[in-house]
């Protein structure tokens, strides 16, 4: 049965997490926020379910998927769930719920880099919150990033398959997001990600290898990926990459 | 088998989310953190397992809960993993999962909450961003203290056993969260809550049945209930609550 994720449509966000693993996996899917409103997709589609009267298990915010009867939400119970649907997780439930965990992990990692360019609230803009922003990016950059990415480079030594993965002998679905944090901190932060990688290189290896897997190759390089932009959470604004 | 509970001993902070939930329960559990260094307990035997080299499933931070050989980090996910262990989950793995996404979200309230006080870094003392938290906290009470408790009523009153609990027919793990939220809330901000209070009918009525249940009811006047205080989550700061 085909897998529905709802997201926004100009953005990578939160929804990409949950877009590697259904590329890299080839599994059926449709992008329902970037699809046509003519078919009943788009934006108006998401306002519906979040809108909704109806929906039994509605959601707080995209992204979130429909499979068939079934409604999700919150990027790493999307990941739980897919998983070992899609051959991106083991079906045993200790294995599970430490990847669960490491998802968890990284959506905290996620925060972190997008609190870096709006500390104060969402509801004002980045030239707002400019002066605040700055002291919060260097913060971030001299105390948690190092811990995040120190944690997953501990957690891919330690593990007891061979450190090549954060779990297991394959590739599973927290491997990819980490991928994307990768990518993700090299856009935002390219000056101190070029001076940090040395200290985190079997990350760095991991992220080199899920960008060799084929189907995510080609879905990289697809106008299917969206670019990073300066509406996301990575956003390139040099005075906070200092 | 006993569940060993790992977290601060001062605060009620994201511990208390599986404290409840414990007591709730009446589970046998150890609350490690709390308990003597001559036992082997407190903060010592935290940090023994944050830094020990030969834990396999590390944990990023506290809390974390050790049930045998496994040891599970992030708040929700011990949660999950207790939850039809300890009588306040289902089996059925799509209510399962309906309950992590609501749980995923009380923590996503939670990390907004505790920033009304931190906006720009953990690593900063509260007076050195009071100004910010200034704009913080009004835009929190603004806009998104009712997002979140609207979204929970909707939830409360959509449940198709009956607008009683956030999920099925009797409490579950997220319904005790709900709880401790109102409980904070009133804590950190009761102007703002004496007025928005009369929105939330449902979660109120629900907060005031779980502070009924006979084995909460009794923790709650117990020692082992850390009274709130400015060092947790929920902080009365009465500059922010206007």
């Amino acid at each position: 049965m085909t897998y529905e994720l709802f997201y926004h449509n100009r953005i990578q966000g939160r929804g990409e997490f949950v877009r590697l693993a259904l590329e890299d996996s080839g599994a059926d899917y449709v992008d329902i926020g970037r699809g046509e409103e003519a078919k009943g997709q788009g934006s108006p589609a998401i306002m519906a379910i979040l809108n909704g009267q109806g929906v039994v298990h509605p959601p707080f915010a995209p992204p979130f998927l429909r499979h068939g009867e079934i409604m999700i939400a919150q990027t790493s119970n999307v990941l739980h769930y897919l998983g070992p649907r899609i051959g991106l997780a083991p079906t045993d439930e200790n294995a599970r719920l430490f990847l669960l965990q490491l998802q968890l992990t990284v959506m905290d990692f996620v925060r972190d880099v997008h609190d870096t360019h709006h500390p104060i609230s969402n509801t004002l803009y980045y030239e707002e919150q400019k002066d605040a922003a700055k002291i919060a990016a260097q913060k971030f950059l001299e105390f948690r990033l190092p811990k995040y990415l120190g944690y997953f480079e501990k957690v891919v030594a330690r593990n007891p398959s061979g450190a090549r993965y954060l779990s297991g002998g394959s590739v599973t679905y927290p491997d990819l997001s980490m991928f994307q944090i990768v990518e993700g901190l090299r856009y935002a932060f390219p000056q101190n990600m070029a001076k940090a990688e040395v200290n985190y290189q079997r990350l760095i290896a991991l992220h080199d290898e899920v960008a060799q897997r084929p189907r995510l190759k080609a879905y990289l390089v697809s106008p299917r990926r969206i670019p990073f932009n300066e509406n996301g959470i990575f956003r390139r604004y040099p005075e906070l990459d200092v």
